[in-house]
């Protein structure tokens, strides 16, 4: 029913994604893989998966202090527009508590600082591992995500960054971009790498900004970018619509 | 006429930039200065100046290879659409001349290497000197200007650089764009200063980008973004509505 | 502290907007109406009003049954982004009484047919008195709103519509732009007058499509656009950076 | 090399763009076509067309008296940023000849009145028919174009229009716009059927207005718009990677 396809011909890579409609009343999802990946995959030495829409994938949310984004995603999962499961809600602070109560998901509140960041990673991961999550949404959760978890979700950490990365990376972009003097601001949604906001970017947007704004007006600009780009980001995780080839995406249509 | 002001409220300094008409039979523009400067300008210790609409300022253009922007800038000089005089154009190549000639502007060709850079820069001086240039455009002009002409034009040389910069700042930005992966290219108009690429901005635009885009794909889309962000800022400059501070540009609406 | 202005040349108005601070001890806000209005205003010719920054406008939401402009609206409502109080959420339905329950704002049903169309006006207008009501905005509430509100609330009741106006208005205008075959797709925010979809626009904004996305895919796409244009508006509207002249709006900086 | 392709549920048709190289030392093209139809084309009911791609199409110019629309084209094309032939530029008036002359391209001269409609349009058909050109770009030609060319050159007859269509069709949108007090504008490109302005879109883009902004800054934003818009639509229909189908175009990526 659909197919995009697309061929890095600087690393010969060939990439493709295809949605079907399997109509057979006594289709089995396990027997098809094992006959396509004899068939299909071995032979041609393809990297396959093969996913149920009907299957929902779990999503945790992990969050600090600001508000927009979480809110933002838990309208949209509350609308049905984002097809998901959210297990639970993770943050350093328990300021945002009573918005994940005011949508019933669980809230679980793991302090976190240089002293206990280990321990503190440890609990989290015996949380992502005991509800069984796919993914990991960064809605501004303000600590840098160590190894431990990176090891265990490659490329399935989605993180939000205030600016158009590369421009600006690190602590306070809206301060550095103010200070530069730009038209435009931006923010960007990538996959979490070992190094710091260089991971593969998924989705960018900007708005302009002039002399006149302030610092809080740029925040607030940012927010609208900042809750929209996090959003298309995660669409596109759920439907399986990014590929990560050498540190960029292939995002299908 | 029409009025527009800025108050930069970090450093306490006031914006204003007036158009006014003059329609008294005698008018005379230079008591009229000295009046302003005795009544108003030094008293409240302002920096100001005064321009009438039609001195057309002088406009020198610096190119090398790249001829999209030079096209760009002609084409829109031909339609009276950039109020200036262009009294010549200036490159380190020859490639150009045809499009001097088809436009019939004078094209003196100054070849620039590191051994003649300060050989090369007085040849360029006198030029501008010689023809009363008031403010320089490098139309893609492939070399680093340095102090020599930034001291006699400061603030008054405008650069188009292909890259929403900070991002990419220097050498082949479109590469290392497509090399990060990002999803938005972009182009920055500035003045230039003497840090490479870090003048104050006057203008920028972006342009959305895929996985699919080549290194070909991101020049053709840059390049209609470099010939407007450019003619932008020039019309702005023109128009006396950019005024710089702290690094920085107040543009006027 | 701040001051933007405009001259309509074309039917010689001139209008500003104006920011200070009062930091007099005794400042007393109904004697400088007084004075301004006999030492200024009257002589002057003057439409003026002035308004206490730490007053907030009653605002009331009318929806329908789409939640995403309700949702975001509140969300930033929650954290403070909106400065207004919100008396009441009215719907025609009852389908998005549990947001809000959510947020913990009134909600009244008032159900709307062409049968009892005056009479659910009338409960709607003595709601709207009993709350002191200052503004409406109409978050995607699907129903034509008659003189008889708009006649109380001239230039005081926003709506989104969901295309970039003039084109599209009415009723399906994301059905009408795929069959049309645009490439773009757009929301326009604007004060309700008796002219379906023709009052003056406060804020537009646009996104691309193309051949391939579905009607699921422009309504989805429109959603964010939706709700990022209204609230663009509502914030205008709040720090009463509107004004509306001949059927078109100044939007202060 | 590279494979782009489109189902249109609703009506059922598959679309399918594919680059290929040939890189047989004795591949011909005429005997490849016979067995394509023969083998594939044929038993699989399929519209179908093969071009090389150092075969340049012939592209005729109809302006009338703006410039920056002919500028641009003829500058990308000396830039052999267009990969076309340019066998003419036609007018209805003189005025731009001069530019024709620049670029060295034959420039003819026929007038247009209601008069003598019927007589101009078969000197039209006349030309195009001795240059055999292949496709028309109206660009900001002022006239309507007829069924006696629209019959000849169907979907081959490129025209900009200076709104974001359906908006503001027909004569003086950039008046219209104003008037209605939009806060974008924007530029329709769309090939050319007997319905005006209705023919099917290749590209649009728009730019952000203000209410300070004049009749003549949108005329003047608007240019820029033109000339981009124009230019990617030129581009595509070169490239083969528009389809129209159902008063609407498949835009291959």
């Amino acid at each position: 029913m659909y197919l995009d396809q697309h061929v890095d011909t600087s690393s010969n890579v060939f990439f493709m994604r295809l949605e079907s409609c399997f109509a057979l009343p006594d289709f089995d999802i396990s027997s098809f893989k094992e006959n396509f990946e004899h068939v299909i995959g071995a032979p041609y030495k393809m990297h396959w998966s093969i996913h149920l829409e009907d299957t929902k994938p779990k999503m945790a949310l992990f969050v600090s202090k600001y508000n927009h984004c979480l809110y933002d995603v838990l309208s949209r999962y509350h609308s049905k527009e984002l097809s998901v499961e959210i297990p639970f809600i993770l943050s350093n602070h328990t300021d945002l508590k009573p918005i994940a109560d005011q949508f019933n998901i669980p809230f679980y509140h793991i302090p976190f600082s240089r002293a206990n960041r280990e321990i503190a990673e440890l609990e989290q991961l015996k949380l992502l591992k005991k509800y069984q999550v796919d993914f990991i949404v960064l809605a501004r959760y303000m600590q840098i995500v160590s190894s431990t978890l990176i090891d265990v979700y490659p490329n399935k950490i989605i993180n939000i960054h205030h600016s158009f990365l590369p421009a600006f990376a690190g602590a306070k972009p809206y301060h550095a971009a103010l200070k530069r003097g730009v038209k435009i601001i931006g923010a960007t949604s990538h996959y979490v790498t070992e190094d710091l906001d260089e991971g593969p970017i998924i989705a960018q947007d900007v708005a302009p900004v002039t002399h006149a704004n302030s610092i809080a007006d740029f925040i607030s600009k940012g927010r609208d970018l900042e809750k929209i780009v996090l959003s298309r980001a995660i669409k596109l995780h759920i439907l399986r619509k990014t590929i990560v080839h050498q540190n960029k995406t292939v995002i299908f249509s």
